[in-house]
């Protein structure tokens, strides 16, 4: 039992409830409530929000958890300088230990900032479901598939069957789902985007890209294929409302327009389009048109956290500033972009993504007792403009808690971080450096 | 003594001193080497920055402290709703009280998140002079003056006289400077401009301003007067190297070219020019000029907190993104805006900014034990792209250890907070309402 808070269910009413609870068995939910309604509840576990806001853990859409493993290591740089000089040369080390490393690292930073459940792609994503697992944090994971030989699986036709294997061991995990992840359409020949697709449809589950990302990707594909991007998704029959089309900056009204008409869900990743200069998606757009937008950090190499308040309080004052327009993009549909919306767009919005009877108990309390969260006239204002992931208290995932006041049920924190230091101390010495 | 970590003197070489410390005596710092050059110094309090980072504190070049009180009162609304039906009623039952609180308030998450030092505007600065003063904050506080009879002072002659007061009270304040601050070209008529340049003129103290700070002021300011806001100005004498301009969102080339002629100084706060859609003041301009560049929260209805953590963050992102360019607005020079340019900007670069010996001891400590601090390759990346306000462990303001792991030696914070609730209950009251 959660109680004493004001609880933002985040149903399909956005219902709030002054001196809230919200009652859980095993791992779901069973009741909410106001706290009156639960007197005669006899709890065997209580935690108590003493006043501060209850509510669906965030879900962080699009990110690359292993690499915590590079957080820092270069910023300021033209796009080409930071991934051929850094980045690539850094992920050459990479491999399942490290991964593991880098991830588990990530889980403790996102369940500490109130993410509980995160959607990866990257290298040896065995290691990350793992992580995951191991952190008791929810997870959709799939093996990043491109067209050359990879470090982890080597030829593509052995990539299908590295992704066959997970979707086999993960099956039945209550936390971890498998996705189907090609690259992008700049990675991905034809051939793999469609049998990527096949796989994914085959067994049900999310399949995942990179998408129009950059002016110089859209260029590049137009050059190729004579399409856009998400033309030439849709020339290959991949547009479908299982895909999760990651950043989608640089788009068109017909591109919209196919996403919306395939039920495409978008992923957002403002803070990492800033940084890397990609440029602003056309969210406002995508939202009036229906279309299901949620949101993400990517990798922390290009944020630096894995944050999602900062994520939200970005998104809203970025399409502001963009469309000039002070209405955009309110509290509201930001906070519903990163908790219900972030669950429909990784398929999981039946299980998780709002505070209603028969989900699973994904929830999270905000510690409002703060000069930074005083006063308070209205939660959702607070939650997107003014609190940040350090506000998080407790942590619930699947029934469990796994955070309570900072401290970690299911990890060593001061392992996790030694761990990653030890990997950064060898990307240091390779780089011919210890000075900080 | 603080002692144990990576100091950061934001000097002129940015210099770097790994395992650190900082020597204090009294009210100011004495030296600043590495650990073993003070191996035989026998302090009488030493704090140990645990490996975190050692730093000036930040300065919050342009702020509005009692604000706090209206913080998240109205959000997502066009600019003339939001002033005209939410913030001005509430700010018409404002008194010398409800701002020593709000302001108070603000004092306590500035200190929390490592500002040593904000500039305000706002009306009551006599209560701002002495909750800054109370709670062992450095600030830089004047009365707004306007054509139109002030609750505070009444007619502008008063507000001439208010502003006198003001300085010859404060006058032998170690931590408090009066500036003199008529609102803007759109609120000052030229007679208001000329004496207000010649009251700070001949107290040799700041002048600060709203300038620029939207296109309808500029349209009405060229209606009214031929002139852009700075060329405006300009007409009146009033640019000199003691203004600070804030904002300065709608720039011409010509009007950079008179603000760097001048050696007029900036307060940039992207957070409530994205939150407000003014648009984006082109600073990556400013600073290839040469113009002295600051770091600003703006008031906390329009952001919503006082984070300059988040700021400097925002400000790196937001430029490039603006640009298409990833190398403008790198991290070191970001961190220089909220440091010694701030202190620059407000006049205060003899005594603050950076640490060097014979300079005021402004300091704070980052905790860098966090996962979303680890590992750590650049700590300068991390302040900027990764750390959060809460992040900060110790801060020491001339000589005072203000704040020590969230516990203040000058502020009961529970009470301060309860103080701020209650005026937030009589608001809400007043708009019939007691729901959140």
């Amino acid at each position: 039992m959660i109680t004493n808070g004001i609880v933002l269910q985040m149903d399909a009413e956005n219902t709030r409830i002054q001196n809230g609870a919200v009652a859980v068995v095993k791992d779901k939910i069973v009741a909410v409530g106001t706290r009156d309604e639960f007197a005669n509840w006899n709890a065997v576990r209580v935690i108590d929000a003493e006043g501060g806001i209850i509510m669906p853990g965030l879900v962080n859409a699009h990110t690359h958890a292993a690499m915590t493993c590079f957080r820092g290591l270069a910023d300021d740089l033209p796009l080409m300088t930071w991934l051929n000089e850094h980045i690539f040369p850094a992920e050459s080390r990479l491999d399942e230990e490290t991964v593991y490393r880098g991830s588990l690292l990530a889980c403790a930073e996102m369940i500490r900032s109130g993410t509980t459940c995160f959607c990866d792609m990257y290298l040896f994503e065995g290691a990350v479901a793992r992580a995951a697992h191991t952190a008791g944090v929810r997870a959709v994971v799939g093996e990043v598939l491109y067209d050359f030989p990879s470090p982890n699986y080597g030829e593509i036709v052995q990539g299908f069957a590295y992704t066959e294997k997970l979707i086999e061991k993960w099956r039945d995990d209550p936390l971890i789902t498998i996705a189907v992840e090609p690259h992008s359409p700049y990675l991905c020949a034809p051939d793999l985007l469609k049998q990527a697709s096949e796989q994914a449809r085959r067994h049900q589950i999310p399949l995942i890209i990179h998408l129009s990302e950059t002016q110089s990707e859209v260029e590049g594909i137009k050059e190729k294929y004579g399409r856009t991007p998400v033309g030439f998704l849709d020339d290959q029959g991949v547009l479908a409302p299982n895909l999760l089309a990651c950043h989608c900056v640089v788009l068109n009204d017909d591109d919209i327009s196919l996403l919306k008409d395939h039920d495409v869900k978008v992923a957002h990743n403002p803070e990492s389009n800033m940084k890397l200069a990609s440029g602003v998606a056309p969210v406002p757009k995508m939202l009036d048109k229906g279309i299901c937008v949620a949101l993400g950090t990517d990798g922390c190499a290009s944020n630096n956290n894995l944050d999602i308040f900062l994520e939200m309080d970005t998104a809203a004052k970025l399409h502001k500033v963009d469309t000039l327009d002070p209405t955009v993009m309110d509290a509201t549909t930001v906070l519903r972009m990163s908790t219900i919306d972030g669950a429909r767009a990784l398929g999981l919005d039946h299980e998780i993504g709002s505070l209603e009877p028969g989900k699973a108990a994904d929830i999270i309390v905000i510690d409002t007792r703060k000069p930074h969260l005083t006063p308070m006239y209205n939660p959702v204002s607070h939650l997107v403009y003014a609190a940040r992931g350090s506000d998080v208290a407790y942590s619930v995932i699947n029934g469990n808690e796994v955070m309570n006041k900072g401290k970690f049920s299911s990890l060593d924190e001061v392992k996790v971080m030694a761990d990653v230091e030890e990997i950064a101390e060898e990307i240091r010495k390779a780089n011919g450096t210890t000075e900080l």
